[in-house]
């Protein structure tokens, strides 16, 4: 336990400094969040200790796809039925749980853990690009690459930059479908994924 | 340090109910947060781990006046040079600090932890107003209370209340001024304040 001595002050400023690195927060509402946790009692700092040392002691980054589990490599990685041909590339753990919940996709994951975005100082060595190149020359099983960026600027710029480094290899780049969303009514869809909806549309 | 075993969506359910609690933070805010943190590294952990050991081990939260601060009572009501004969009513400690910035009021604080908001499930006795009127029974050298809570429809109907606790008592109460704050222009001051400004006149 920690027996150096703090004031109030200080230990604000070290959590707003933590909490302004939280997606989306400025210095302000990281401001707040400070003051909102230093005003909590003894028990809920234990509670958050031991939240904190569940994830020290739990939770493990999977060094083959960067997906986070309780395993090393995760529970994805080391499952024998799931078909280790297909890799899919997606932003975050997060949009792994979303297409799991899809119970579509039964191969395998590789999460970039960012997007390209110069403006935001991300380029491509910040991601795991290379380690999934690294991935596909050790396993000459993969044979498909399915690209699920967002379709946003950045998304785009992301994929894109995957298909330069596959270029010329044998592997199969794909890409999911982009277009009307299931269940929305058409007017209220905007432009460009309508644009997407056409430029994808299939033989019915 | 524990040892039992938790999935890593059972550790994002537990992050995200904490988030929850957050000011002005919703669930899908709280879920995004919770993706974010277990996907620190161990050594992000353990400086968390740190902060909260720290939280725990070095603020105490002030018996007389609900400040927080390294000592208890906190270093405004043991300061002997201030003036012990006026209490400033607060919402929260960061208005504490607010407040000793502009270094015009050399008294104690009360803080009352909130604002009453029936329609939030906040009600009097959820506040330390119960506090102030001991404290204010057991130190008869303390003779007038202001009231420096926000201009907003929760910190009147609070400033009332606690107005009405005092009504027959030898206890002075003020009021802070609110009016035009000093920098802004005319033209874009709302008009509720505007007319708090003129009701507020001053002979000049």
């Amino acid at each position: 336990m920690s027996k150096k001595r703090y004031s109030s002050s200080k230990i604000i400023e070290m959590l707003t400094e933590i909490f302004e690195r939280f997606p989306g927060i400025g210095k302000k509402t990281a401001n707040r969040f400070a003051y909102h946790l230093i005003q909590k009692d003894v028990k809920t700092m234990e509670k958050f200790i031991e939240i904190f040392e569940l994830i020290k002691d739990n939770i493990k980054e999977c060094s083959l796809c960067h997906n986070i589990s309780e395993t090393n490599p995760c529970h994805i990685c080391s499952d024998k039925h799931r078909d280790g041909s297909i890799i899919c590339v997606v932003e975050t753990i997060k949009d792994i749980n979303s297409i799991e919940r899809s119970g579509k996709f039964r191969g395998r994951f590789h999460v970039l853990k960012g997007v390209i975005s110069p403006i935001m100082g991300i380029h491509p060595k910040d991601l795991t690009i290379a380690d999934l190149t690294a991935r596909v020359k050790k396993n000459p099983e993969i044979k498909e690459i399915i690209i699920a960026t967002s379709p946003t600027t950045e998304g785009e710029v992301t994929a894109n930059y995957i298909k330069k480094v596959f270029s010329g290899s044998e592997i199969k780049l794909t890409r999911i479908a982009y277009g009307v969303p299931v269940g929305s009514e058409l007017e209220n869809i905007d432009e460009v994924t309508l644009f997407k909806a056409f430029e994808g549309r299939k033989e019915f």
